[in-house]
């Protein structure tokens, strides 16, 4: 290998901000998914948009790829540098350039994360809503469109951008946007940008907009003899109009692996979290109607939580349900990410449990019911083929399930390397039109090569 | 010229799907803006996409432009076939495909307008609630990325839609999304299409989000000295929290012309209109909030509409404030659509009006203040190229200010002819990008030509 772009680099950028130490090599060879690790030859960690620039510029000449890598809590393995090249690691450009809390609107570095984020925002009475579960980056976030428990309220990352700054393949600096709340003027770049998974872009600034704290929230949880019950109690919320904050699905078998792993003493059966947020006489009319509906519908155990702390207890309980399958010696998860019309829910639930049942394999299903959305945590042996084989098949079914529901592979986690294989099946003619796309926006395939597209 | 390919589409098509005529030719030469009408060769009237396909399949041959023409209600000259060829009007293609109450989505084909939707589902408890006054259709709000006064709620059309059947330049057929409510798969060309004012391709199919219509609705209005005064009570109102439905801006100047234009009877100030809507008691709870803040700001005036008749009323006088600028006999108007972070507003609505004193003309003020997006109508007479040249100068002065205040020149109604020349300074490096799609897409140019770019 002819290593002239890497002294290149480390001549343009300070000495410790360019790494080749094996343990920077591991970290950055692979995410919080099951995907094969690829170390990356080189690590880079830019300061600035200029930095971003010229790292570009080198890697463009050297036809190097650069992989964009955030916080690495992906699941789908988009920030594992497939091709080698280097890991463009954006920890330390972490600063606010802009917060305009009469505009409701902050400009920030993509290495931000979102608890770094809300913790400077917060005491303005402020907060950015969309909850991943992990600390992701907010760039992260971006490249991935993620989105989460609030999205039923906020909806999801793209949502909130209103402006990108994007350094393209060729050096080029642009703005997507501007900071005008809604725009008609030119093609809408910055929705195009946001969920590319750094295959069309760098992104080095976002401007997002932000959400006032609510006056009062009430959190409350339920129980269904059946996933299919809960489902249909999702459905029945949502067409009532409750403007629901945040509503989660948890199967039993879930449920009693998060008591097991954090001893929460939830009642171990399929079970509906809820959060109503507003101000309090609306909120408190919500949380009654919402209880009358379950009832009528036959839900048990309606349970409000009867301070904040008992509701951080749950939401806690929630996003530590993927640990709580992984927290075995040996084994992994892998985890399906499907997402449908509402009334497909019910039918695409019980065909998830019946996959599972039929593998002979531990798994739950849990999610975001409240958008169509939810995945499959399907735990397996690592030392075992069959068993990968097993887990792979499920996630496999249900996506082809879900796309023939006219629904997606992917709700939230994005498409990286395991849902590549889906693209066909689900964008048909439109994939040659990205695949366009991506070809005339780098050209070279130096941008997170081997992703997206097969 | 040859004229073989008129031909081609008469034998193709049904005869009735074919206009020569002179009416139609005039019919479909203009829009509701000021712009210098140009004829189409041919109006075609399609029935079906493969209709559409066919049409572009000859037109493509042929190299004869296409524009698609919704209602011809755009107000930037979008639907006028500036290089003639064939105008593709919608007004056949106004099915509903499919309504699925359940998902709160409907398919429907572009041609529907707003009204026939509502209609159609207001008896289910639904609402598409984005209403941008005239009665467009759907297929031209969409191109446009219309919004007007609930988009401070519901948010843009590009928020609506979550797919698309597209016919390319070249014939093809595809969908840009699925049904599902939120998706991490592939590149988002849902909202790339959305707002390319028929420049990219030929919208056949839209899949909207629905929304319950509220059980209750209060609609007010209030009185200030200026129009700074307005823009500081809307921003505060923002603020607060409150989630309003609607909140518009009308000058004193535009009050008086509309109460003689339909004699409202409105107070002859600087206003603000607003609806707030939802459960009962949340409203009354928010329309008492805001009363309180409009009150402390050294509101007057403050009136809460009776009854639905009365608040029937007040939008139907918000919506013919440009019918009542035009209502005048020689006189026409033209205005601007900028947007820009809503505490920027009162700085930019004080620089308006003072252009139009400057400028001797008549001119109003009104806008989606919530949005930080206001209009101006400034009347001229249409024998004067004077009169002309300082209205525009009013609109171009405005724009580019705008601009300079991070915002848009065109916040809902689309580049079209008249903010084309605004597009480098708003959108600088980004314009090549955005060039080169148009190129590998329509790479003969020949939808929509002359639009968005010079
Ligand atoms: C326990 C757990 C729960 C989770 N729950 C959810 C959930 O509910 N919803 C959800 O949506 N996700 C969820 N995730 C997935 C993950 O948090 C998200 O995908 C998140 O967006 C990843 O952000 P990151 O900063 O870790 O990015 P990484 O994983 O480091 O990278 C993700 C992608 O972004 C690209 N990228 C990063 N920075 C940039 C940049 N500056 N410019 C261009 N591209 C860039 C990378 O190249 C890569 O393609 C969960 C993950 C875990 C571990
Ligand atoms: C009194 C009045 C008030 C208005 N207020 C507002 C407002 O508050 N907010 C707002 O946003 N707008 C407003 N408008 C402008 C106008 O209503 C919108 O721009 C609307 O989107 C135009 O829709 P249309 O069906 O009339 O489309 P047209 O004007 O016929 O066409 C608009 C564009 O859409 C393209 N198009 C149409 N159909 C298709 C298709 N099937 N495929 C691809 N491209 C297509 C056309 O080629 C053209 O570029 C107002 C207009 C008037 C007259």
């Amino acid at each position: 290998m002819n290593n002239e772009w890497i002294c290149q680099l480390q001549n343009k950028l300070n000495e410790d901000q360019c790494s080749m130490s094996s343990s920077e090599k591991y970290r950055h060879s692979h995410d919080e998914s099951d995907h094969v690790p690829v170390e990356p030859d080189l690590v880079c960690f830019p300061e600035s948009t200029e930095d971003v620039v010229a790292i570009v510029q080198i890697a463009q000449q050297a036809a190097i790829p650069i992989t964009p890598f955030g916080a690495g809590s992906g699941l789908e393995g988009q920030s594992i540098p497939f091709k080698g090249g280097i890991s463009l690691n954006f920890e330390r450009m972490n600063k606010v350039i802009k917060f305009s809390p009469e505009d409701l609107l902050i400009t920030v570095q993509p290495g931000i994360t979102r608890l770094q984020l809300n913790h400077l925002i917060n005491r303005h009475g402020l907060q950015f809503p969309i909850d991943p579960g992990a600390d992701a980056t907010i760039g992260g976030m971006v490249a991935n469109n993620a989105s989460g428990t609030t999205a039923v309220r906020y909806g999801v990352m793209r949502d909130q951008v209103i402006d990108l700054e994007i350094v393209l393949a060729d050096g080029t600096r642009l703005h997507t946007g501007t900071k005008a709340k809604k725009s008609s003027s030119g093609y809408h770049l910055t929705g195009l940008f946001t969920g590319s998974e750094g295959t069309l872009g760098i992104i080095t600034e976002i401007t997002l907009k932000l959400h006032g704290i609510s006056e009062h929230t009430i959190a409350a949880s339920c129980t269904f003899e059946t996933p299919h019950q809960c489902a249909e109690a999702a459905h029945m919320i949502l067409l009532s109009g409750i403007p629901i904050q945040r509503m989660e699905f948890v199967d039993a078998y879930s449920i009693s692996k998060v008591n097991r792993y954090g001893n929460y003493g939830l009642p171990e059966k399929h079970s509906l979290f809820f959060e109503f947020a507003g101000m309090k006489s609306a909120v408190e009319e919500e949380a009654n109607l919402a209880k009358e509906l379950i009832m009528d519908m036959n839900g048990e155990n309606w349970r409000v939580a009867a301070d904040s702390e008992e509701r951080a207890m749950i939401w806690k309980a929630r996003h530590e349900m993927a640990y709580a399958y992984r927290h075995q010696a040996g084994m992994t998860i892998t985890g399906g990410d499907v997402c449908v019309p509402i009334s497909k829910l019910p039918e695409l639930i019980d065909y998830a449990r019946e996959l599972i049942v039929e593998s002979g394999l531990e798994g739950g299903i849990l999610g975001h019911i409240g958008d169509g959305n939810f995945h499959t945590a399907i735990a397996y042996d690592t030392t075992d083929p069959k068993q990968r084989l097993s887990a792979e098949y499920i996630n496999e079914k249900l996506a082809y399930r879900a796309i023939k529901l006219e629904g997606t592979c992917t709700g939230e986690h994005g498409v990286g390397l395991g849902k590549m294989k889906y693209q066909d099946a689900e964008h048909g003619a439109a994939v040659a039109v990205m695949k366009n796309m991506k070809k005339m926006l780098d050209p070279s395939n130096l941008l997170n090569p081997g992703k997206i597209f097969t």
